[in-house]
């Protein structure tokens, strides 16, 4: 591309420049920090959501740079000190970053993303990598509710106008792919991330026409093998389908295509697809496919698929892109050490609210697998540490609840993508992310866990050396409640 | 900046492109067109929106073109007329725009920006038009919601990290600055588009010490004229309020300083607020504000209002960015019109939904003042239709009910932008038009219209010719219903 990266560095709140400069006049930059980035709950009420966003997040990173406008910005405001300017200048990332793999199937309150480094580095880092991996996780774990719902039928990504500007339209369209969606409307998606992109004709192709006969006729002389027609701009049954079945036995059939689809775009979506596919069906044109848009949802294509309506691609929008049921995915990244000394010390935040006691110190996340390669539960446990059979979790929720697992294999779910602020990972292709997203899907999660509503939750529990040191740590703080 | 700006042209559904390579074809693309972008519901059940995003449109638009990239993208997919893809590479846009200026307070099915010119530059900035003007809109129209909310009391901007990606923290804190908000803390924001920033620590600052008061001392002195202290890490009154007192009274007071605010970000903010208040004046420390943040929208700051919460300044973060209550703006672009032989024939899309068929032809937007200078309606008209008093109007969706407007100032609402795809319109500074806004809101705009639930709704009108012709249309079409 022409110039498609920017520096986007300063994209930060300001404080983690007021601290940055602070850390550094205190002499504290270089004392070696871990943060983790993780989050509390589900977008929907789901089970599970989709890790997603570590290729923009390695981006982000490896081009973290502060340029002379930087600078000079940072130096008209009058609050740093110059030295720390200076020194930020050259500032490049030096730190080690732990990850789950793009597309990973991911569980409430497990560390995403572990940043060990300087502090100064850790804390820079935050804001951009919030904002990247709660937006491209959120938008393709409502890829997969939505795909999941359409069960099997095509899902297209129709989102981009209603999206938060560019980049949520291009990154949404992006991780909507990874999440399950079959391609995207969205073209500069298509030429950046090699994603299939689809597309014909909206209302002001027919509109611009004499009449709906011609504006089809035209469409299917121009792409005969991709001849799909919007069909309500008048009238869905006896305009748009009567014109759509003219026009492909007057010149498609005649000529050696089939009529690929009709699209329905707006009122009764169940009623009119059955109709359409009556009709179609009568005309001998039982290869034509019937699409269907229209302020769609996983639980608006569930109910269609229950309708028996008759459709065999969704487009889906603004519901899509903005996951307008929950638009937001809460990540947050907290301090839970740092080494004094070569020492590591655990850090810990208390809340009045027990979920939002942090789980502290330098973590690993394990996956637990029976014997049929089901993920049966996740673990935290403290980094490094040996995993024996048989073992004994322990829910940090409900202390009285354990389990023990026997003839179990369990799976380190972190790859090391930084080490000491070089790149020693590579990202997967976008299609074996996307492979990767529906193999747990298929094969690893139950289906228990992939209900609509009111799922099975996983158990995510604690090794017990991780909840004898959260608790000492509780114990210890004389405002813990 | 470096290289801030990108080329985005191919931000755009797939079916401009193949319906353009249509046109193209058809000999049809020099044919002139009019569209609208309108949108149809205010978000929140909202009486009024604020119009946002015509700069940023305007430097898409000046900067579209094709790059070779671009072009080869398209020609590998081997469905665009080669010359087609050669018309490309020169393309620049070469049509007029109308638009509201930005900030103007704006209603439902008003023609926001009209687009004229030829067919294929009309239809390919539809999306990205879209996909700008509905998230700054959206944004500006949620911050002026919140600053109308919290009652002349500070707001700022905190919602970096659950933005949809980086535009969305980018462009999304520009808006919120726009729609009323006092500041942002995201820093790229303020260094494009010079917003003010804020922000001073996290919870990592005051864990990365010893202790708390360690942590605050240490910014007192750093920062003595900008001493907020977050004060929830471990316990607001007991620990983080005490340790800021003492820290007022051991450095900042004696060394000429005041303790400047305290940030309460969890918790019952109501009544921790009041607690605050209390302790911090029996302590002497009257000119201490109390900043609030946690998950706040209209709503909850309305509510900690109601119950007398004293706090003076609120951080938003994820319901402003997000505009997490209703997270869709749903503009859409319509074909009205098109010229055959220099004469406008106007178009128009029939829905079995009333609210659906769109208003036909190239059109004005007039707002009707009363002799105070309120804003008692707003008008459609034909394009150049004079309008004379007595005026009388018609509510399109029921044409029973007229209005006869006497004693009345007019104003034709939108400015020419582009003419002959040249640049002809000066965006006001960022100042300007955040203060336009605020105009609007305190001296246009009826008190009715502002209430956050159930406010009163503007009338919006058309004149007798433009409602003649739409119902001259809708007759002639045989399968409007």
């Amino acid at each position: 591309m022409e110039s498609f990266k920017r520096n986007i560095s300063l994209l930060m709140d300001f404080y983690e420049l007021t601290m940055s400069n602070g850390y550094f006049v205190e002499d504290k930059k270089d004392q070696i920090a871990v943060f983790d980035l993780f989050y509390r709950n589900n977008p929907d009420d789901a089970a599970y959501s989709i890790f997603c966003g570590l290729e923009d997040a390695i981006n982000y990173v490896r081009n973290f740079h502060f340029d002379e406008n930087d600078i000079a910005y940072l130096k008209s405001l009058n609050i740093f000190n110059d030295d720390f300017l200076k020194y930020l200048k050259d500032f490049k990332f030096r730190g080690d970053i732990y990850s789950f793999e793009e597309g990973s199937v991911v569980y409430p309150n497990e560390p995403l993303i572990t940043v060990v480094g300087p502090l100064i580095d850790c804390q820079l880092l935050e804001t951009a990598l919030l904002a990247i991996v709660n937006h491209e996780t959120l938008i393709a774990t409502k890829a997969n509710r939505i795909v999941l719902a359409s069960k099997g039928r095509s899902v297209s990504d129709f989102g981009a106008r209603r999206a938060h500007n560019i980049d949520s339209a291009l990154y949404g369209a992006k991780a909507s792919y990874i999440g399950g969606v079959n391609s995207t409307a969205t073209t500069l998606a298509g030429e950046l991330f090699n994603i299939p992109v689809s597309g014909t004709m909206a209302h002001s192709w027919i509109m611009s026409f004499e009449n709906e006969y011609d504006s089809f006729l035209s469409y299917a002389k121009l792409y005969p093998e991709n001849s799909v027609f919007l069909i309500d701009t008048y009238d869905v049954i006896h305009s748009g389908l009567m014109n759509a079945i003219k026009v492909a036995k007057d010149y498609l059939i005649p000529n050696g295509y089939r009529l690929k689809g009709v699209r329905i775009d707006s009122g009764d979506l169940a009623y009119l697809s059955k109709k359409c596919r009556k009709i179609l069906d009568e005309n001998g044109l039982n290869d034509t496919i019937i699409i269907a848009s229209n302020s769609l949802d996983e639980y608006k294509i569930n109910s269609l698929i229950d309708q028996g309506a008759k459709i065999d691609s969704f487009g889906v929008g603004e519901n899509l892109i903005t996951s307008k049921s929950n638009p937001v995915f809460g990540g947050v990244y907290k301090l839970v050490g740092m080494y004094q000394n070569g020492i590591l010390i655990p850090k810990i935040k208390i809340s009045e609210t027990l979920e939002k006691i942090t789980n502290p110190s330098f973590k690993d996340v394990y996956r637990v697998f029976n014997k049929e390669n089901r993920a049966i539960a996740d673990l935290l446990a403290l980094h490094g540490e040996t995993i024996e059979e048989p073992l004994t979790v322990i829910d940090p929720n409900k202390p009285w609840k354990t389990l023990v697992f026997n003839d179990f294999t369990i799976k380190n779910m972190r790859v090391k993508v930084f080490d000491k602020g070089e790149l020693v990972y590579k990202v997967p292709d976008i299609e074996e992310r996307r492979n990767f997203v529906r193999y747990q899907i298929e094969n690893v999660i139950w289906d228990e866990e992939k209900r609509l509503v009111m799922p099975h939750i996983h158990y995510s529990d604690s090794t017990k050396n991780l909840y004898d040191l959260k608790i000492k740590l509780i114990k210890e703080n004389k405002y813990a409640k």
